[in-house]
Order: C-alpha cells, then structure tokens, then sequence
C-alpha cells in the first residue's frame, strides 16, 4: 500500500509534526492553506505515499494514507464520543464480528457506530437508533465520509418506546437509562446473544444489573478500563501528572 | 440465528450455570458426560438454540451456540494470554481492520492471532512469527478449530534474525526484545503503517520507546489499560477486592 | 536507641528472614521455640539491639527493638483492620495532633484506634465506641500492650443513640451507617472541628454526603486511595500482578 | 475549644464558601480587605469561635480556629509540595512518633517537615537537611509560624556529602539521588530503623532499592498510593474526570 501512487480524489493526511496534521482530499487545481503556508494538492497526484511536500512557506509535509483512526481522531476533537479504550473493549465484549447484526443505541456522533460498522464488514448490519434528528444527521455524513453506508441502517426512534428487531446476535447501549430496555433487549437478542451498555454513573450501574439480573441474563460483568499514560524517556519515567480519570462502566451479559 | 435448528458437527454450549459450561460438538451416539450426569447429543440435532436438554441425573442445560468468546475463553484458560481488554486496545490501535495485512509476534497460544484474523476477514491476512515449533503448533489447532486458517500465515521464524514482509499495514509485537526490531519493523511498514507493542516491564517500554525515536516513528504513546471489576448489588455496590493488578503496557506507534 | 541494651520484660523482634519474624518478651529462664530451633531468651539481656542470637539449630536471629509497626502488623493479621493508607490519611484528614480529643466509631479490634492514641499524646484523648463487648475487651488488650491506654476511653455504646461529648476537635468513623449519625456529629464537633468517615460501599458514600450536605458540614471531600505495589528488579520493574483492589472511600468534612 | 473566646494575637480562618476563606491575626485596629468588603478584626476579640461577622459590603464570615490543614493548604498553594496523602503514609511507613529523631531531606518548603514535626513532639526532633540556603528561610518561616520550630533542626547541606547524626529511629527522603546515600543512611539508622524515600521516577525507584538490597536492608517495600476523587451527588455518582495520575512512588525499608 505505500508503494501505491497517490490518486484523485483521496483523502490524505498531510502530517506536519506531533501535534499537527491534516486531512486533505486531492484535487487538481485546490490549494490546502495552513498557516505554515499553502500546498498545491495537484502536485501530490502520482506521487508516492510517503512523499514530502513544500509548503509556500518552505515548510516539509509528509503525505500519509488517511486511514480510520485519522478520521475518528477528528470526529472525537468536535463532540464528546466514548474513549477509543471503551470503544475497542465494548465492541469485543459484544462478539461485534464480521457478518453480525448488531443494534446501538444511541448514535450521537457516530463515532461507535462506525467503529462497530467495521468491524461487521461483509454481510453484518449495524441498525443504530437516535432520538435527536440533528444528531442523526452528522453521524449519517461521518459513516458517509468514511465509506460505511452499506453497513449501517438509521433509526429515529426512542429505543425506550420499543425494538423493532429481533434474533439480534449483539446489542451495545450507550443510552441514559439503559435499565427501562433490558426485558425488551432480552426479547431482541438470539439465543447466546450478548449486550453491553455503558454508562457514567454507578447508579446507572447499579439499576441495570439489577434490571438485567431480573430478566434473566447470565454472565453478567460491570467493569471499568482506567487508561494510564506514561512520559517515557531514558532515567525519567513516569506515569503522566494529568489524567482522565474516568470516562464510564462498561456492563455486559448474556442472554440464555 | 436463534431460531436457528441444532445440525450435526455444530458446536454447542452447554451452560449449567454462571460458573459451568461446556463446548460440544454435536454427532449422533455420541454422549457428554458431567459431574451432573450424561446428555445424549444426537438429542440436541434439530431443536432451536435456546433448547433446555435433562440430563440423566435431571440437571438442566440450554443449549446457545458456542461463539468466539467461548472458545478464546477456553484457550485463555489453558494458557496465559493477553487479556481481552489489551487485545482489544491494540487491535484498534494498530488499525486491524477488514483487508489489512498484519505480522504479529509472537504467535503464542494464538489467541491474539485469532483475534486479528477474525477483523482482517476478507480478503486481509495475519502473518504470525513465532520461534518455539509447540507453541506453533498448538496455536494452528486453536486457529482451525475457530475457522480461521484462511486468514493466517504461521511462520516458525525469529522475528530479530529478520523480517521477510513489506508494506505492513500493522504490525502487533508480544515479544521480549522489541526494541531489536525497531529499525526493520519500519522498513518493513507502508508509510502511515501502525505498530503496537505490548510488554510486561517498564524497562521494556523504556528502551522500545527510546528505540521508536531514533528510527523515525511518530505519534508515539505508551500507556496501561488498569481493569476494575465490579461487585454490583443494590445498596452493597463496590469495587472487587482482588485484582488483576497489572499485565502489561501498550505502546503504539506510527511510521511517518 | 540501636546502641541501647537489651532488658528484662522488653519486647523484641526476632528477625529471622523477610517472611518470619516474632515478638517475645525477654526474660530470665524463658525459652523461645520456632521451626528453626531453641532459643534462651534470657541470653538477650545485656546485649545490644542488633546482636544476632542463635538457636539450637544453628539458625541465626537478629534482635530489633519491636516498634509500633511490628505490633500494628500482628494485629492485623488477627482481624480484618483499615489498611495503614486509609489509617493514615484519615488521621491526617481529621486533623489529629498532639493535644485533639478525637471521638471514634467503631473500636473494632482497636488497630485505628492505637494510631490515633499515638498521634494525640501528650495531653490528647481517643473516646471510642463500640457495641459488641467482645470487641471492646480485645481492643482493649491490645492498647494495653501498646502502653497507650492513659490516651484511650473506651465506650460500651451504640453512636446512632447519642453522642456523650461535646467540644471535640476530631472524629472518625467506621461504622455502617454514618449518615444516622450526621446531626448528632455536627452537635458534637467544636467550630471547624472535622470528620471523616470510612466506608466500603458507594452507596454509604454517597448517603453519608448527602446527609453532610443537609446538615451544614463544608469542605466535603470524597476520595478512595488505591495502592500500587511494585515488583522491582533492575530491567524487569513492573507492577504486582495481584493487587488488592479496594478496601474503602474516605469522606471528609468540617464543621463551619 | 469552640467555646473559646477569640484574643488578641490568635490566627483566625475567615470562611466566605467552599472556594474562599483567609487566615488572619487578630489585632486591635487592624483591618482586613477582600473582594467582599472590609472586616475589622478588633471586632472579633472576647467572640466565639463561630461567630459570623459582617463585612463592609454585607457579606458574612465564619470565624473558625485556624488549624494546621488550613496552614499546610496554604503553604502547597505557593510551592509544589509532597501531596498530603503521600505524606500521611510516609510518616507512618518510617514509624514516626511521639519521641522520635528522624532526619529528612530535602526541607523544600518545609511542608513534610512540619507534619514530621508534629508527630514527635514532644521530645523527638526531625533534623532536616537543606541544600539552597533560600528553601530554608522559607521553610523556617513556615515551621515558626506553626510554632514547631522547637522540634526541628535545621542543616544547610548536602546528604551526599555525609550524615552528622547517627542513632536516628528514621530517615525520610525526597531528594534526587538517594541511591547515593544508602550505605550511609544504613549507618545512620539505629538497629530496626526505618526509611522512607520519595521518587517521581520508576527508574529512581529501581536504583534506589537495588542498592537498598546491596547494603543490607530488609523489607523493602516500593508502592504507589493513587487518589481518586469522587462527585458525590444522588444517583449521579462517579469518579471525578480530571485527575492527578501521579506524583510519586514510595520506598521504604528497615536495618535489621
């Protein structure tokens, strides 16, 4: 793939340094302005990915491949979406693999959903609900943008006022009140099929186990993933002085 | 899937209880035998998942299809393997997505292989390196057990005398030494190519990441994933007293 | 102190290894018994602290003055005791120095307690509460061997029916039910007298503030120390696999 | 003590709210001006503790004895200090009490020092070593202010240049390299000592117990206390989001 030439209409990450870089779509004729000075993005086309382009101003910019994890960085900078390390964890909790049929709710950003929309690739579905047409809205254009649309059907509905799915392999709920759905979940889901929701509060928590313990889930689990991140250098490691120190509760569990 | 029928050769779970069950395979003739007696499995061919079997001394199992969680679970057991919530991490932080091509090491139990070659389906490949001919072979069995084969190349190789790839998407590093790689791992990635390396020590976080540096990687991050269980109860509802206090740091990066 | 000798009716450590180690009280014609052999513990005498005895079969023994900690430890190895962490910042958090009059519920096995009548000599005063007699008469021992029983008054009561003092600069509480007894510690407490109380569960947390909160208390804090130990070895530092996971929340406050 | 009138001469803490409150001495016909009015303190002479004063402007302040948590915040305000939790578990780790000489270092601000202080009086003595000539003044203002200079001695020089005192019941370290001081600290201490060192660094940490194996000391413990804050309010209960993902890891061991 690096050795692959740049083409038209690709999206690319031009990448300045660690704390700067951006995703361009080559066109001939559009210029990229930054304020380290402007690129042509014509001249990028038949080259090589891992070219360096001059700026106007003399500045160097690598042209990299824009892959997911570009894109996902700038959907996260502009709403407030779950941690890539709940993301990664939720989505293995639930048995999200390619082929399954997977309900979320809800979609805000889309952010999950297109994390979950990868991974069903080929044959799986998506089916996500959201309340807030806006909302809805913005993530349509993100699963857009990212090439995702065959793998995702869009609900504007309430999931608290019914399901219309059933024989669901996987549910993930990032919703406010995860407890009023769990007997309907447990009616949606297939038998052996798994649900995790996630939630900020420990109330939260404390509801849905409860709920879920009720309708007759098995396996069930509340955890929490506390990311650490480290200054790394030669005689001067440590962990970091600021941190996230948390972002939610992950429950899953099993239908019988 | 649910309503699905039970077929011949298909895997089964057999769950007694939260802290009980098995995985069969179902043949005609063919018996299960537990500490809660003996269940005829030619019983189980066409009644739908969900199915509720007696055995001989009366205890009750439902029959759920055996999913990949089950079997990870199982080889988890046997072996020490990476953790759920860590493979989890780098998979998404090495980008392995549906397509991409991955060299992992080592291939261990190949619980982490199958991890990943179940995201690269189709049409991506996992290439595993691993030095210890048993390990290899034990880590085949788990893979086509889990029908999986098709996405995985084993390599029975040190990865430090040299890497045979090139233009890697990924590359995922469970191995004592892998500041030793640092300089052909990026040769050996497409530019804008992700490499995760995990590793239990500090002092090896130190010197991979000083490594890192030198030969040109970017957007380098060394972190830990902490989990914390939860015992959930209304009104008794705290974190678990025994813990999983550590199992390893997460370090990623980006070949520029 | 190191260069002091060794007297009759003193208490020393015998250190055998990191693992075994014992406190006995030296006396002419008393013999000490352990796996490794005999020793005569009058031979003690006279020496200094630092002077390695043998026992009769030949093992080596290495005679420390016992302090507070030593005993500390063998207490708690009896019963389940606050962890040294929590005990020590919640002193801290209570304001408990030489000279304070600090109410504390419950006795328990009185391994708090000794630490708080540590901090408030000379001139200070523990009044603890406990219900179970049993409990009480333990402590009490306990205290009594630690030579801190002119800081202690233990109480025969049950806190949630009343508290006898008035005027006091500290208290603290390990009891089940802290918020039965917010008013009646407000009433208790001198002007920016303090409180903090200890308790397993969120949900004692989250009514013990609540009710602060209703009866004036300010500067409420709720936290939870979690302690990482350290396997350390040069190229191979790591944290401990095993951890303890929680043992309690701290809620703080102070009477305006 | 909230029965005590207030005299002339005394340190007072003015409480507006949870962000705001200031200490200040009691003086016939001085003023004290904040953003909410003018107070003159005169007024407060012969009231109670508790008693609510008006400013100029209307507003209403607390008076509340100041204590030594109100000092101690308002030192850490003005310079990085040792946090308090780290600081409550040293003190109890090197087992310092009533009676006890511990020699610190470095004084900083004199933070540690005062804590120290506190718990040996009366009779112990912490030693504190200094090396900046501006840190002491400061500190020695501190500790004066508290009026526990009578437990403390100050030293203007460098531990690594060798230890006046021997005999000591402890040794609490904050300072850069206390690998270097090992073997001295080892003569210093008395038999059944005990030392507490401070790092930031994982890689201080390792150097500083493998030379605490070298010279002889036993167990060695290294850990981590890490505080999690809580937002505490009726079923929205969590973990606060910003948080402090370090400050330093704790040593501690003892002669034998």
């Amino acid at each position: 793939m690096s050795s692959r030439t740049i083409m038209s209409g690709e999206e690319v990450l031009l990448y300045l340094n660690e704390r700067k870089s951006w995703i361009v779509r080559v066109e001939e004729g559009k210029k990229f302005h930054c304020h380290r000075g402007i690129v042509e993005l014509g001249e990028l086309m038949g080259k090589h990915y891992g070219f360096e382009v001059s700026t106007t101003l003399g500045a160097r910019l690598r042209a990299m491949p824009a892959d997911y994890l570009d894109h996902l960085e700038r959907i996260s900078r502009r709403t407030q979406v779950i941690y890539p390390k709940d993301m990664a964890y939720i989505a293995l909790m639930a048995n999200v693999r390619s082929g399954s049929r997977v309900l979320e709710c809800g979609t805000g950003s889309g952010a999950l959903t297109s994390y979950l929309a990868g991974l069903v690739r080929p044959g799986g579905k998506v089916i996500t609900y959201e309340m807030r047409e806006e909302f809805q809205e913005n993530a349509r254009r993100n699963i857009e943008k990212l090439g995702l649309s065959d793998s995702v059907e869009f609900r504007l509905k309430d999931l608290t006022s019914g399901i219309d799915e059933s024989d669901l392999d996987s549910m993930v709920l990032d919703m406010a009140t995860p407890w009023l759905v769990m007997a309907q979940a447990y009616q949606a889901l297939r038998a052996g099929g798994r649900l995790v929701s996630f939630s900020p509060t420990i109330n939260q928590v404390e509801k849905t186990v409860e709920e879920m313990r009720m309708v007759g889930f098995v396996g069930i689990k509340a955890v929490e993933l506390i990311m650490r991140t480290y200054k790394v250098k030669a005689n001067e490691t440590r962990p970091d002085m600021v941190m996230v120190g948390h972002t939610g509760y992950i429950v899953s569990a099993r239908k019988c």
